[in-house]
C-alpha cells in the first residue's frame, strides 16, 4: 500500500530558548516537503514564569511534580506563548501552522499518573492518539503544532512529556502515512566520539546500537532516547533522525533504521 | 442558494470568571445544532496574572494598552489558559472543540494599531478573517473555539477584542453559511426597563433600535454591542441574538433581526 511520507519534527526546550536557533529550525521544518508536524518541549520559560510568580518549581529525576497552580503555568507557556509564537513565525515563513493541544479536536487522551512512591501530580500519560483528527487536519493542508499538553477527556488538561508525545503521535500515524521522526537537539547527530563534534554516525541499525552501547560510545542521556528510537521503529516508523537543525536541514544527521 | 446554519456564539470575559456560569454555557453551545463556532474573552484573569507578575495593567478608555510584556501575558491566558481549558470541558461535554487563535490556519489576520493620540501597543485591527480555513474546519467536524489573539501575517501576535473577533468571523461566513451571531452576557436580553430583569425585549428590528435609542431605552454600555450587531446583520448576518446562558438557551433572549 502505498502511503505518502509524514514528517515529525521534535524540537526540545534549549532551541526554544534561543531565537536564532529556534528561527533556524523552523526554517528547515518549512523546508521539510510532503505533510509535517512539529512536537515542541517547554524550555525553562515556564521555571521563570513560575520564579516569577513565586512558586518554586518542583521536579524529580528530571520529571516536573505539577500541582494545580503549576498546571496552569505550563498550559499558559505551553499551549498559549510558545505554542502561538511558533505557529505566528512558521506563518510568516508561509507555512501553514495550526497549533495545538492534546485537548483540541480530541487529539491526545491520556490518564493522570497514578500516585505509587512519588505523586507527580497532573502529569499525563498518554492513552491514545486520534490519528483520524490529524489526518484530516493534515489532509485539510494544516501542519500541526503540538504541544506537551494533553487531556483526560474529562475535562482536566495534563502535562506531558513532549518526547513521549513525539514518538507515540509518529507510532499512531504509520497506519496512513510513512512516518520519519526526526528529533531535533544542539548536537549535529550520535557522536562516535563525545569530544568530537564532527564524529556524527550518518546510520545506526539495532545491532550497531547494541554494539555502541556495549562500547559506551552512545552514553547516558543518548540511551533512553534511543530506545525510544528504535520502540518507534519496531512499531512501524520508517526511519529516525537525530540532530541539530543544521544537520537535519542537510540531510547529515544520524539515521536510525 | 442553500446555506447551513453556523451558530457563532461570544461569550464574555465575567461568564469565564465564575466556573457556574462557564458550565453553564458550554452546555448551551454544545447543545446548539448545526454547525458552531465559540469567541471568548479574556477577563480579569489576564490582570490577576500581571499583578502576580508586578506589571501595572494599563487602560484607555476601556481598552488594554498592550506593551511586550502584557502581550505575552494576554496570549499565555487567553490562548493558553482560559481556551484550553474551555476546549478540555467542550470535549468532556462531548463536543469536538479546537481551540485556535488568528494565527492558527491564518485564520485572522490583523495590523498593529496605528499610533495617533494614544499608542495602544501591540493592539490588532482586523484585515481578514479566513473564511476558507473556518469552512474546511467546521466541515471536519470540529467546533472552533476562539480566542481574542491575532497575527500580523509576519510573525507577530497581537491583541484584540473578542466583540469585533465574534462579528467579524460572523460576518465573513455569510458566503457559506446563514449565521446567528449570539452575543452572550449577564442579563437575559435588551431591557425595555433596565430596573427589571424580566423586562426583555424579545425582538429589535432597527427601525425600533432608532425609536429606543431616542427614549434611552438603550442605555451606554449597550449601544456599541448594538451597533455593532445592526452593523452585522446589513452585512448579510441572519440574526444577532443577545441574552444570557439561560435566556439564550431557552430561547428567550433578544432576538436582533
Amino acid at each position: 500500500m502505498f502511503r505518502p511520507v509524514l514528517h515529525i519534527l521534535k524540537i526540545g526546550g534549549k532551541l526554544i530558548e534561543q531565537p536564532q536557533k529556534l528561527e533556524e529550525v523552523l526554517k528547515v521544518f518549512h523546508q521539510l516537503e510532503g505533510y509535517k508536524a512539529l512536537v515542541h518541549g517547554g524550555g525553562k520559560r515556564a521555571d521563570d514564569l513560575l520564579k516569577q510568580m513565586r512558586i518554586k518549581p518542583q521536579m524529580y529525576e528530571g520529571r516536573r511534580l505539577t500541582d494545580e497552580q503549576t498546571l496552569d503555568v505550563v498550559v499558559m507557556v505551553y499551549a498559549g506563548l510558545l505554542n502561538k509564537k511558533i505557529v505566528g513565525q512558521l506563518q510568516a515563513l508561509g507555512c501553514n501552522a495550526l497549533g495545538l493541544s492534546g485537548a483540541d479536536g480530541n487529539i491526545i487522551k491520556a490518564h493522570k499518573r497514578k500516585v505509587k512512591d512519588i505523586d507527580y501530580g497532573y502529569a499525563g500519560d498518554i492513552d491514545e492518539v486520534n490519528a483520524a483528527a490529524i489526518s484530516q487536519l493534515l489532509g485539510a493542508g494544516f501542519s500541526p503544532v503540538f504541544c506537551a499538553i494533553t487531556h483526560d477527556g474529562k475535562g482536566q488538561l495534563l502535562n506531558t512529556n513532549a518526547d513521549t508525545i513525539a514518538s507515540s503521535i509518529a507510532r499512531a500515524m504509520t497506519g496512513h502515512f510513512s512516518v520519519s521522526l526526526k528529533l531535533c537537539f544542539e548536537k549535529d547527530g550520535v557522536l562516535a566520539n563525545p569530544e568530537d563534534d564532527q564524529s556524527v554516525i550518518s546510520q545506526i541499525d539495532r545491532q550497531a546500537y547494541t554494539a555502541y552501547r556495549k562500547e559506551g560510545t552512545v552514553s547516558e542521556g543518548m540511551i533512553p532516547k534511543m530506545d525510544n528510537a528504535f520502540e518507534a521503529l519496531s512499531e512501524g516508523v520508517i526511519e529516525v533522525i537525530i540532530g541539530s537543525p543544521k544537520s537535519i536541514g542537510e540531510g547529515k544527521a544520524t539515521r536510525l533504521v
